[in-house]
């Protein structure tokens, strides 16, 4: 098979843990594999690198700070290659340029735009371990770029996309995707395999482990990937397409989020374009709407109600009180003491009752549903904070996830 | 102007460091001229991760070491970008790549093969201060490549020279090149102008400053070399062509070597091939020579002395033994005492009695001469050890350096 591995900052953070990170490689070589490294910077350089840019200003060209921080994944990638040669591995560093990875020009968080994956083929051919700088690539102007937050992860993905690798795995220090947070529910399974879909609806039990830009773009290219950890042996989560998945379980997981607060609206005039005179404004002053309800009126007015980051309530609260004081809006309360519980399972695409299933668990615990929200794969509800654990556990028990 | 300006590591050892060189270049360009400047890694940074790779390896490849220490002039090149364009000066950083400097493939010590200057003669006329990243380029296999010690005034001269730069400005630690070591002589004068040939034949005056690498490649290349303070505003010493100089002085210098021992040999059978066959096989044991001094034979017998290294002298001892134990000599001696005084001027190529005045401030001082090698603007007297600092002294007083 080829694999590609990707190593993120804490597993290369000190030059024990890259030697570490070469012993990992050497025993996926001894097994037979072809092998293409992706590398972070160690941790705490990126930052203190920028920390030596804000020493001149708080805002340093995007290019030169790209130029900058790309110096991080360099050294990793020539320390692990140097560890590889002298375990007896014939090993070749690559910068994102000479990976072939070209980006936009939208420095510090460009788009990879291609990959030729020539260079990469020829050492491969030559019988050698690559090792490539990650979150890094080149623009058409020649310039060096960086992807962002979570950049290693994307060229891992890409590469694994341009090369037509069989897997690419990536490595933290979480050794999976748990069926709920086990924090809240000790009894959480690692789960062995899920789709990309549910994968992106869980995002918040991903949250340490991959992005969903990752996760997105490995569905685009369909690369299965394998997040697991780098310091056990333990087998980590493969995410892949749904025919992957032979047995579909009904529910996959529970996702919970308390970072939203709530906004509804009452008597809001029921005329057409409201939602979206409402939800224009409140996008142009940068809110982020997550879930939308909205209930049949009567008498000409509606209700509406939606949640956004808690961060974002105050803001939020300023555009309502213009549609009110416009007439447009009778009534309207914020919640900050609410919580997200959503249910994912690509199984309920095909099966009737999982909702009705969410609703007596709900009711047999006498916890109040607020807002619920349905899409194929995800049904989320919105509760009071005070009841987010139970309800977490009550549902993880309700499908069985502890099984 | 078109000024080259190249900073070492001392200069840009820390961030304060580095703003200072920010203000320099912003002096130079509210002059009217423009910079392109070349950078050295921040002080200890190369040493640093030479000792990172020598955690996993005392050979690392070559190829990766200069993916590795590459990274270093990046950050420097990128950060004082950074300065100075938050100091409004329109600055883009480079590699050494970006900068068209493509070398062969001898990693960790490269030859510069060609510069294209087009790269940074597009950003100039955009107005824009290049910051370079020194000691680095490109080989054609597109692989990152370092030029050795002292790359980054190598990277410095050729950069002026495809630019075609009216001065190439090294700033170090020193602010020029003295007349001799001030240590030894504090009447030494810094000298205002020399030739490259002086200045290599001076080498151990400007030790500290340049390389002979750097200075051959300006005499080359035709570069205005200057080599100055970046702690002080003091003028430094403009190494140039002898055209350039416009009134010759007789002796430019006085330099004094400690670091060599004599072998003196007797009775050497005087066959055609003698010489060769001794120097061919000290150059295959890796002995370096430095002077050597044939006296006419008789009866079939030579006398040969030279010098070497007196880290070598054992190695030059066993071989010398060897001829010894074959006949072809029949006396030897050895003398680490011993120390090397020269005195350097292209003046002396049109001037008569250099060297008689240099035998006499000898004598006068009772100093006895065991050597003496003369080139067309060099000679070198070996004299006890004892008597160096006392033949620098008055040899410096005798040609007037200290007026």
């Amino acid at each position: 098979m080829l694999i590609v591995q990707k190593f993120g900052g804490t597993s290369v953070g000190d030059l024990e843990r890259i030697q570490n990170v070469a012993n990992r490689v050497s025993q996926t070589l001894k097994q037979g594999h072809q092998v293409v490294v992706v590398v972070s910077a160690m941790s705490g350089e990126t930052n203190k690198l920028l920390s030596f840019a804000e020493h001149y200003t708080q805002t340093p060209e995007r290019s030169e700070v790209d130029m900058l921080l790309s110096s991080g994944e360099r050294v990793t990638a020539a320390l692990l290659s140097i560890a590889l040669n002298a375990m007896g591995h014939p090993a070749a560093s690559m910068s994102g340029r000479r990976a072939g990875i070209v980006t936009d020009s939208v420095h510090t968080k460009a788009r990879i735009e291609s990959i030729d994956p020539q260079p990469m083929r020829d050492e491969l051919a030559h019988g050698k371990v690559i090792v490539i700088a990650g979150f890094q690539g080149v623009s058409d102007k020649g310039q060096v770029t960086t992807l962002g937050r979570g950049g290693s992860d994307l060229s891992a993905v890409a590469i694994a996309g341009a090369l037509e690798a069989d897997l690419c795995e990536i490595y933290t220090d979480v050794d999976g995707i748990y069926t709920t947070d086990p924090r809240i529910e000790p009894k959480a399974r690692k789960m062995e395999k899920i789709s990309y879909d549910e994968m992106l609806e869980l995002a918040s039990l991903g949250a340490k482990v991959l992005q969903n830009r990752s996760v997105e773009l490995a569905k685009k290219l369909n690369v299965n990937l394998v997040t697991r950890s780098s310091f056990t042996n333990a087998e980590g989560t493969l995410i892949t397409k749904e025919e992957n998945i032979m047995e579909q379980p009904l529910v996959s997981g529970i996702a919970l989020d308390k970072n939203q607060a709530r906004v509804s609206l009452g008597g809001v005039i029921d005329r057409p374009g409201i939602a979206s005179d409402i939800f224009t404004r409140l996008a142009d002053n940068s809110v982020n709407i997550d879930m939308i309800v909205q209930t049949l009126g009567h008498d000409g007015k509606t209700n509406m109600d939606f949640t956004v980051p808690k961060t974002e309530l105050l803001d939020a609260q300023k555009i309502v009180d213009q549609f009110v004081a416009e007439g447009e809006i009778s009534e309207c309360s914020y919640d900050e003491n609410i919580c997200k519980v959503s249910i994912v399972g690509v199984g309920m695409k095909s099966h009737t009752g999982v909702a009705a299933k969410a609703f007596q668990t709900m009711a047999l615990e006498n916890i109040n549903i607020m807002m619920i929200s349905t899409s194929e794969i995800k049904i989320s509800m919105i509760v009071a904070e005070k009841y987010a654990e139970l309800s977490v556990r009550s549902l993880h028990s309700a499908y069985s996830l502890d099984r």
